[in-house]
């Protein structure tokens, strides 16, 4: 990856900045990779933040041997509510920027057009330009992570609603009476669907059912529900099914809200793979046998796992580089 | 309303055809309403539904003294399924229409051009077009009725979806164990807050609460549970804050999935008005008062009634015949 590539033609950075890493990735005009890198984020304060997204873009560029001159666009993913015409993040509370003009401060530093998006957005528009959907232009990238939310691809444009909060679905209210959600509701989708919540159920099921596989597991994660579930635990399969019913129902208000052809599941939940998948699509069957109308809107094809391989966010980001810098 | 008008300019009709009433409206170009008709809907075949309609354009004509030839264009609400490119119903069971060419046929009995659209799209652009939303490119119209369904406009154009269902948010499941919805499903949120729903409610009330003002009330409709709950009967009142809590739910929903700035309640049940409006107000209010989130994204003037003496429909319908002749 450090040989010196062809400089006659645009290339492309794409940024997934998050709480925990940066991840930057290099592209030519054709979207092959070409580096990658993943450092971690620097939270000392808002400033040091951006440095250290500087930091990893230029030694993206060394390991490269690429100077900056030859990179047509950056695109960044930031995990919050973005403006990317001004190029400010609204609100983005794990980075703790306010108001913070990225954009200009990173086009700045990097001598390059900088371009800003929400993260799940930009995953988004990376998951409909870079997978394979042929005739297809009304997509949702659904992230399943530490939150839920979605990114919307309608008509062929990535859609963003008045303020840029479309598809933050993690927030609408599915059980009255439910948990607490950390926004400050009750039975938010985010307290049943979401990585911790999943996580904190299976804690919950191992102090109560001490024989469970679930029992063994310190500390707990997603994975190990997940896991438990697969090799047939009664507890894990009990949570997972749940898991599934409440997605499936969300999934199922996702089509008939937006009528779209096609679902990619993303974010840290999702790398559980078929073990994820498989109770959202016995969730679709109930209701596809039960009702002619479920069964001509929620086809099982329709729904298909993000490459857990791939940084989507950092994919997108570098897709929405190229897109904006086409029409600047 | 029989003086015959100026001539010079274009005119417009929009036809609202529902399963009981066919409704008709002509307006000049500034959208003043010069004549309207209602007449019954003729459900004996396809083709006599479609010479009623025709019937029925030809005698507000010449209600209006005014030439097929003045007819700039004419836009026709259909409750089903549509394809406005191709002029063709694809299903619209309360008409018995199936993949019925309604666009051509009435194009070719009227010699104007005559566009088709669903008819809750028809009046979400009616409700856009004609009301008072300055700055406000975003906007849902949710019909409450014999069904729940939304019509959307999202960044000043109709949302259509991939198969001209988005918004069919009335089948979305929001009470898993909960009642047998005509389409198969169960506990679809029409089962719940569409009108049959609340007076079936009302009537299963007041045969287990006798001193319930809703005992009196044969047959008992919606607006008798509307009134009894401003009366303050209590029971009338409980049924009335748990479809407001629902609907509140729902319009949380529809908030956060698409990031609109104005909601439109249309249709039977919100003729019940204040009434109607307040228990959604109050669920609202739980959400915003317990979330900074949902206090940020629900705010309490997004909400406006439809003018209940406007047939939405109709009027949707003459303004989409006005944009789309503009783009001929």
């Amino acid at each position: 990856m450090t040989t010196s590539p062809q400089t006659t033609e645009p290339w492309y950075i794409g940024v997934d900045v998050g709480g925990t890493n940066i991840n930057t990735l290099l592209v030519d005009k054709d979207f092959n990779e070409h580096t990658q890198l993943t450092v971690a984020t620097d939270l000392t304060n808002p400033d040091y933040t951006l440095t250290a997204i500087i930091a990893a873009v230029e030694k993206t560029l060394a390991r490269a041997g690429l100077p900056r001159t030859e990179i047509a666009a950056l695109g960044m993913g930031v995990p919050g509510q973005v403006d990317p015409k001004e190029g400010v993040v609204n609100l983005a509370a794990n980075l703790n920027w306010y108001d913070f003009p990225a954009g200009e401060l990173l086009s700045g530093a990097l001598g390059m057009p900088c371009f800003l998006e929400n993260d799940v957005r930009a995953a988004a528009w990376g998951a409909y330009r870079l997978g394979s959907h042929p005739g297809i232009e009304h997509l949702a990238y659904v992230n399943i992570g530490t939150g839920v939310a979605t990114g919307l691809i309608l008509g062929g444009q990535l859609y963003r609603g008045a303020h840029g909060m479309a598809g933050e679905i993690g927030h609408i209210v599915v059980e009255p009476a439910g948990t607490a959600c950390k926004c400050g509701a009750q039975g938010c989708l985010e307290t049943i669907v979401a990585g911790p919540a999943i996580a904190r159920a299976g804690r919950e099921a191992a102090q109560q059912q001490p024989n469970s596989l679930l029992a063994g597991c310190t500390p707990l994660t997603t994975q190990h529900v997940y896991d438990a579930a697969q090799a047939g635990d009664a507890v894990a399969v009990a949570l997972t099914n749940r898991v599934g019913q409440y997605l499936g129902r969300a999934l199922q208000a996702v089509v008939m809200s937006y009528d779209i052809e096609r679902i990619v599941l993303g974010g840290g939940v999702t790398r559980s793979g078929q073990a994820f998948l498989q109770p959202i699509l016995a969730a679709w069957q109930q209701l596809r046998q039960s009702s002619p109308l479920a069964e001509a809107m929620l086809n099982p094809d329709m729904l298909i796992l993000a490459d857990p391989n791939r940084n989507m966010g950092a994919w997108g980001a570098a897709a929405l580089a190229e897109n904006k810098f086409s029409r600047m």
